[in-house]
C-alpha cells in the first residue's frame, strides 16, 4: 500500500535535516494553510515561478534527483538574473503515483540544491496527475537595486557567463540522438555535457556581484536566439552578436562538429548562464568579479540604437537556423 | 496557426484592463525574470500555493472560466484561514494546446476574482502538457497576528462559516451522477449547488474579522472529516462535533436525502468555508462579525483536552463513512 499524501510530505520534506539551517525569516513553514515569512527591511520581495513538465522539459523516466535539482535551479537562475538573494520556496508537485524511491531522489535533488543556496522549503501542494513540477522561489533584493532586462544603454557590451550549448548537447545525449562524433557516448566529455543538462549551476553569486555594475541581465533559459531579443526589446535597443566569440566548452568542441556546436550555443537553451549588458568602462570590474568566482565571462557583442538582433560570423551576416524555445510553437 | 506563448501571455494577462487598479506594492510585474514587490512595513509575508489537475480537481471539459476562478479561490481561501490580506499572484499554467477561447475564459475567471479581491497577477510560467493549474498567492498580515491551526485552547467552540456539502452535491451534479432526488437536474437548487462547486466564494473578509478574535482557523478544502483532525492535532486537543448541527443549505436539503447530505457535509470537501476555534466569551463578537458580512456562522462542537475527533448524531456516537480527500489514497 502506498503511504498517503500527508505522510509522504512529512517524510521527505519535513524531516529535521531536510532544511538548511540558519535561513532567516521563516516565521511559519510547511503545515498550516500558508507560510509566514519575514522580509528584511529595506528590501523588495522577489518572486519567480517555473514549471517542468515530463516529456517537455525532461525525458520520461529521467532520474528524479535531476528533476528535483532542475526544478529549483531554473528559479535560482531567475534570481541570479535579478541580482537577488533567494530565501524561500514553495513546491507544487503533481505525480502519477506516490513512489517512495522516486520521491526520495526528487527530494534529495531539490533539497540538496536548496541547502547549497540557503533556501528553505516553506510550503507546497502535492496532487495526483501527470508529472508536473512547479517551484515558486521567493527572496529579496535591496530596494531599487535589482537587475532588469530594461536597463541597458546604447554602447553597452553584451557578455555571457560560462559556456553555451553544453546543455543542448547533454540533452541530445540523454535522448540517445546525439548528432555527435562517433563513439562520443560514454566518454568523459559526454558525461560532462549530460551533467550540464541534468545539474545546471545557477549563477547566483555572479548575479549578486553584477548588481550595481551590469546595466541589464537575464538568464539564458531559451537560448541566446530566443532570449537576447527580449533584453534588447526591453531596453529599446538593437543588439549585434559575433558568433565566433560564443564561449564553447572543451567537452562540446571535442564531441560536436563546429556548425552543430554553434547551433546549440545559439538556440538550444537550458544552459542557465547569465546574459548581461555592461557599460564598457564597468566591464573590467565585472570581469574581475567573474574571475574571482572562477567563472568565465565572455564579451559576445554590443548594444546599439535601433531594434532587432543581428548575428555575424567572421564578419559575414549569419541567420541562425533554429529559433529559441517556445513551449507553444 | 496557434499564437506563440509570449503573445498569448501578452494578450490575456498583460492587457491594460486585466489587472485591478490600485494594488499597492507592485514594483515590477510580468515580463522580467522575476517580479519585484513591496511588502508593507510591520507585516509578515504570507505565501500559499495550490494546484488543480484536470480529471482530479475538475472534470475534463469543464468551463475554463470556473477553472480560472477556482485556481485562485482555493488560495484566497488559504489566506482567509490565516486572516491575511491577499495582494499578488503568480500562475503556473500547463496546457495541452494554446486554445484562445479556452484561455479567454480562464483569464476572465481568474482575473475577475483577482480584481474582486484586489490581487495583481505579477508573474507566471506557461508550459505545454496535461492541463494543470498552480497558483501561488502572496500577501501580508500584521506581524504576529496571523490565525494558525495551532492556537486553539481546551474549551474553545468549533464553528464553521456558510453551509457544508453544497460543493460535493454540485460536483455530483456536474459529473452526471447525482445521488439526488429524481428530477433534480436543471432545477434552481441544482444550479445553486453547481455554482457553489464551480465558483466558491473565499471567506477573506471574515478571516480578516476573525483575526484577534478566533483562536485558530483553517479552511475546509478536504472536508470536515479530513480537516478538523489537523486543527485538533496542531492545537494538541480533542474535538467533538455534533453532526445534527452541521449547517446545510436549503438547496442541499431540497434535493438530497438526509444521510447523503450529511455525508457530503462531513467529507466531500471543496466548500472552502472556514473552520474556526473561538473562546466561548469571544463567540458573540465573532458571530456579530459574521452577521455584519451576511455570512452564517454555526457552532458545531467543542475542543477538549485529549486527542482525536469524535462525532455524535443526536447524542449517539457516529462514524463517518467517507474519509477526507487525500490525493494519494
Amino acid at each position: 500500500m502506498n503511504p498517503g499524501e500527508f505522510e509522504l510530505i512529512e517524510r521527505f520534506f519535513r524531516a529535521p535535516d531536510s532544511q538548511p539551517t540558519g535561513v532567516a525569516g521563516v516565521v511559519l513553514g510547511i503545515g498550516d494553510d500558508a507560510a509566514l515569512l519575514e522580509v528584511p527591511p529595506g528590501t523588495e520581495l522577489v518572486a519567480a515561478v517555473d514549471t517542468l513538465v515530463e516529456g517537455r522539459h525532461f525525458v520520461a523516466g529521467s532520474d528524479s534527483r535531476s528533476i528535483g535539482h532542475r526544478a529549483l535551479a531554473v528559479n535560482l537562475s531567475d534570481f541570479a538574473a535579478m541580482g537577488a538573494t533567494p530565501a524561500w520556496a514553495t513546491l507544487a508537485l503533481t505525480l502519477p503515483e506516490s513512489d517512495a524511491d522516486w520521491l526520495a531522489g526528487f527530494a534529495a535533488g531539490l533539497l540538496g540544491l536548496a541547502r547549497e543556496f540557503g533556501v528553505a522549503l516553506v510550503g507546497g501542494d502535492t496532487t495526483r496527475g501527470p508529472l508536473t513540477v512547479s517551484v515558486q522561489l521567493l527572496g529579496h533584493v535591496p530596494r531599487g537595486t535589482a537587475l532588469r532586462r530594461s536597463g541597458a544603454l546604447a554602447g553597452d557590451l553584451i557578455a555571457v557567463t560560462g559556456t553555451l550549448g553544453d546543455a543542448g548537447a547533454g540533452l541530445a545525449l540523454v535522448q540517445g540522438n546525439p548528432g555527435l562524433a562517433k563513439g562520443a557516448a560514454g566518454t568523459a566529455p559526454a558525461a560532462e555535457l549530460i551533467r550540464r543538462f541534468e545539474y545546471p549551476t545557477p549563477r547566483v553569486a555572479f548575479g549578486l556581484a553584477a548588481r550595481g555594475v551590469a546595466s541589464a541581465a537575464m538568464d539564458l533559459s531559451d537560448g541566446l536566439v530566443g532570449d537576447l531579443p527580449k533584453l534588447a526589446r526591453a531596453s529599446g535597443l538593437a543588439a549585434q552578436v559575433e558568433i565566433e566569440r560564443l564561449p564553447l566548452s572543451h567537452a562540446l568542441q571535442t564531441l560536436v562538429p563546429a556548425a552543430r556546436a554553434r547551433d546549440w550555443a545559439l538556440a538550444a537553451g537550458d544552459d542557465y548562464e547569465l546574459l548581461v549588458a555592461v557599460p564598457q568602462r564597468r566591464h573590467p570590474e565585472l570581469a574581475a568579479a567573474a574571475a574571482h568566482l572562477g567563472l568565465p565571462l565572455t564579451q559576445i557583442g554590443r548594444l546599439q540604437p535601433g531594434d532587432g538582433v543581428r548575428f555575424t560570423l567572421n564578419g559575414e551576416q549569419f541567420s541562425p537556423t533554429r529559433q529559441g524555445y517556445d513551449h507553444f510553437r
